[in-house]
């Protein structure tokens, strides 16, 4: 026997599945004539109401989104796992969506999801985003939006950050407390927050030490590691005297070490590195690295449980709350002596 | 002024965006009545037809997905890259699926895109993907699918592998001229196809030199970094006779790695590695590892126009080209010697 359901009603009335749902729901979105239709044809095509098929009617998809820049990161990889973790006992989907670092791509992509093809995004911004306009008329939708990581300005919403000024002042103090004098900052896309705030506790930890602050000793990187190896090669290379790197992304990490070892830097005698990452690779390294690892996987987790409480609750009441977890220090042998 | 499109002309007439998108078509599906409702309500409302919404009439969600076990792994990173270079030129969408190696999750995913969600799929199974029935299902329903790096055994259809049995064959045959006698080799999911050529090439390696091939040299391993490194290091005291490790997934390297540090086994003195990877990091790490690197960015590139190809061909042609791209041998530090 043919299986008669929402679709087929449509088919047959030449309506919408939407609008099937909604007469069947008696909504008073639908005028009473096609209400009149849309039962009639049910009674007289036998259809039953899927129980699993709620969804339909309450316009869910049980789909939630991950739109983040890359994945060749070890903090969006772990994060996505805590993420999946929570939505997989809500019995959610997970979609994950890669702007690639680039705006068009990111406003592209939550056009998309205007149609209601997810119920709430987790996101972390490209390095282009400076506007907020596509965020603001995704939340005007009743779309929750929860931040984690890099959160835009302009969006009062929902986000889990984590402690990135004081990070980046624990990593340069240790750098100093180590006997460095001349510490290079490898930033990369200062238009994001996070960037600024690395920048800031690097300042504060200088100024603290007496030290001058100088925009000569911050490089700004690429995401093109070819590129960040020869800007690298050719700062260290005209500047010797420089003995201490906080590089404040993980893809930064295999550039440093290539630069330092082609240019005959030993690590830690001669420069001393600390870098943001959370690659396990991290303890295997010649030599290890000291790291600020940041609490991935309980981001992801925290940002999910901030999204399904959102999806709770009553439509129209955006998601505010902020919460900021700690990253931690973990000294090895990079920066020993 | 108010912007017509589909939506708005479909609201106006309470009527399905693809009913008008076909009435507009003159498509055989829509009824002489209705069209003119169509055509009329358009000129009224002024209505100029989107010369890049052709996808609206032909059904086309404009969207691929990529199913993989994780995103942890280099590979499947750089592959991710490939497929989305492809997509973005052709103007599609990447959605990426995530099964975490498990067949249920993989079942719930590839059931989902039976409604339409996705034009088609590339996708590398899960560890547990033994049964094939929900990859047929989606076949039968005239969506394509390309499968890359893990495929499976049962469909016949389009499909990007490297050589993996050669590379195996040459990672052992290294560590046998490099005089290893006695090489451990580290299997994960035996029900992979790719593993079972990455075991048949060990042995023939083996064999070749006039070695036994025993189940004692063979280490199963987990998807769990502690549990592996509790296995090696159990392994590796049981049998300290061990001179040459063959890991078959990138993941395994710092387990390796870390076991052997605090056995106290030197690398490569003691102890030869050589691993399947693709991480940037290979080359800075203690001692730098010898790897069989994939071609993973082109993988997903070549599996991207395949995939392509299949959208614009006929309906239920069904692909079944099989592209295999060769992995290279890259000898560093982990067996010198």
């Amino acid at each position: 026997m043919e299986k008669i359901n929402i679709k087929r009603l449509a088919e047959e009335l030449n309506l919408s599945t939407s609008t099937i749902s909604r007469a069947l729901q008696d909504s008073y979105q639908i005028g009473p004539e096609t209400k009149q239709r849309v039962v009639e044809m049910a009674k007289k095509l036998n259809y039953v109401p899927n129980p699993h098929a709620s969804s339909l009617g309450s316009r869910k998809s049980n789909t939630i989104a991950v739109v983040i820049p890359e994945v060749f990161d070890s903090y969006f990889a772990q994060a996505i796992n805590g993420i999946e973790t929570v939505a997989q006992e809500k019995g959610y989907h997970v979609l994950i969506y890669l702007t690639h670092e680039r705006l068009e791509q990111e406003q592209a992509i939550l056009r998309a999801f205007q149609g209601g093809r997810v119920d709430g995004v987790i996101m972390s911004v490209s390095a282009e985003t400076t506007a907020a306009t596509h965020m603001q008329e995704l939340r005007d939708q009743n779309v929750p939006i929860v931040f984690f990581d890099r959160t835009p300005d302009e969006v009062d919403t929902a986000c889990v950050t984590t402690n990135d000024l004081e990070s980046s002042y624990l990593a340069t103090k240790h750098l100093l407390e180590r006997r460095c004098t001349t510490v290079l900052l490898l930033a990369i896309s200062r238009d994001l927050s996070i960037m600024r705030q690395r920048i800031e506790g690097y300042r504060r930890a200088l100024t603290e030490a007496g030290l001058p602050f100088t925009e000569d000793n911050i490089l700004d990187c690429t995401y093109d590691d070819e590129v960040n190896y020869e800007l690298l090669t050719k700062f260290l290379k005209a500047r010797p005297y420089t003995d201490g790197i906080v590089a404040t992304v993980e893809k930064l990490t295999t550039s440093v070490y290539q630069a330092c070892r082609n240019l005959g830097l030993r690590i830690p005698s001669d420069v001393k590195v600390v870098s943001f990452s959370n690659s396990r690779s991290a303890s295997i390294l010649n030599p290890s690295l000291t790291t600020i690892t940041q609490p991935a996987f309980d981001s992801g987790k925290a940002a999910a449980v901030l999204l399904f409480k959102g999806l709770k609750s009553k439509k129209g009441v955006p998601l505010t709350e902020k919460l900021v977890l700690p990253s931690e220090l973990i000294v090895r042998d990079s920066t020993a002596g």
